[in-house]
């Protein structure tokens, strides 16, 4: 199975965003396209202004939109979108399509906020759970961003059958911070996600914003999105990896290669969920 | 905080390797001592053999040895041990001693089992549960090997107030593997074990054997023991690294990061413990 990581930056509008991000997909034959986190527009969650929530209303249309792509590209497709389900009430959700249908979707489960990432003001936490969504190409363990420093969240998607974790992202420094921070992050980033893929013999896709945005508060100095999608396989090995600049990555996925190395080293077979309690806590003070 | 990860390679008897165990010992003055996973003998589970349950008849003493060094030396020392703890009843122990003081103990939880790695017939999984142990340099949550690979494990100990994970291990090579996979092993290994530092924002120690083994059944042909014992801290950041050769290796660690790295990446506030109830089971078909 082919995939492709579409890393790309924000082109000024919603309509040079779109059509930028049509054009990259031109450029692959993969069966499996998988874009940014909010790929539509800006990085708004850079601060908390409500004029925001009106990129959401147009949810409804954005799904026929990537629907309709699917179905004339013949692809499957992750998008991630800011969705209205009611008024007052936004997720932040990734809507899985197959070749003209709608396969499923995930709301983003766990949400940040930290200076320049607000996104609790925006979006509800998810109420769909981790699940994976059955397509033609496997069965896909979408999760988003934040998500990613979460071994609880793959480990589900993975005892529930995934057969790749599949991360839209929208991450980057400031570039106030020195160059030991930002190379700290940036491999910290990478290594966390490569070890999911290892925990669970999956592999993995993260995808990821590229360029700079403002923060069109004026508050704070911007982000800079530091690219570096990548694919690796079910023992955290890279298969494919962008660098900092737009990039269209395809990788490889061999599926056989997920019984063959849990056969080598069965991790799933030791879990001792019946010392897992903790787990469920929030903290475990004596 | 000054440790020391012993690196090193069994000697060919449990008298020479203790001998060259406190060797190594004195050539640090860190205030913690980490050994390798079985560090007083051969690793044993190459095979199945009832006469290896006879290594575990000493527990007692060697306990009692171990304290004695950690009161001689003025050490909080971490043994890895085979403990018998009533005929046909073994556990993989792990003993934390302080200044001779018996501080804590822990009873590998997970156990592997796998050609050359036959651990199951030899231990009872653990049942003292995920326990960090009070020391006079910080909280230590001590894993061992297999532990490794569980972020369950990591979790927890880092739930229940750890300061720090430390893991004792013995993980190596087989020579008829080819480069490439020796090379993702290794790579997973140390990328595992650097996420759950970085999961959890806590400085690691990984400890394990050095040196080749020969299967003493003669069915198998032994065990390259790989080395590359390592120290991060809670970015997952490299704050020491051997290679593939006896070493002591010195890293200093800093708690007071812990703190910072969490308040700025604050990953154990967004946990969604009202949707993790599948960690508690062994899989999650529908």
């Amino acid at each position: 199975m082919k995939a492709a990581l579409i890393q790309q930056s924000y082109q000024g509008s919603k309509e040079a965003t779109i059509k930028h991000s049509l054009e990259l997909i031109d450029q692959t034959d993969a069966q499996l396209i998988v874009l940014p986190e909010l790929h539509q527009g800006p990085y708004f969650c850079q601060n908390e202004d409500i004029a925001n929530f009106d990129l959401a209303k147009d949810f409804e249309t954005d799904v026929e939109f990537w629907r309709w792509v699917s179905e004339e590209k013949q692809k499957v497709l992750v998008a991630s979108l800011f969705e209205q389900r009611a008024p007052g009430l936004y997720h932040n959700t990734a809507v899985i399509f197959d070749h003209g249908k709608i396969a499923g979707k995930y709301r983003k489960m766990h949400i940040p906020d930290d200076p320049g990432f607000y996104e609790k003001f925006y979006f509800t936490p998810g109420d769909l759970g981790f699940e994976p969504v059955e397509t033609s190409v496997g069965r896909l363990g979408v999760l988003v961003c934040w998500d990613q420093w979460y071994p609880e969240a793959a480990r589900i998607m993975a005892l529930k059958g995934a057969q790749i974790l599949i991360y839209p992202t929208a991450i980057g420094w400031f570039d106030q911070d020195n160059d030991e921070e930002k190379s700290r992050q940036l491999d910290a980033w990478i290594t966390i996600q490569r070890a999911h893929a290892i925990a669970n013999a999956l592999p993995l896709l993260s995808v990821n914003r590229v360029g700079f945005e403002l923060d069109s508060s004026g508050c704070l100095a911007g982000i800079r999105f530091w690219g570096h999608s990548f694919a690796c396989g079910p023992q955290g090995e890279f298969l494919a990896k962008a660098k900092e600049e737009e990039e269209v990555v395809e990788a490889l996925i061999d599926f056989e290669r997920i019984k063959e190395v849990r056969d080598t080293w069965p991790f799933l077979r030791d879990r001792r969920i019946d010392a897992y309690d903790c787990l469920l806590k929030r903290y475990c003070e004596k």
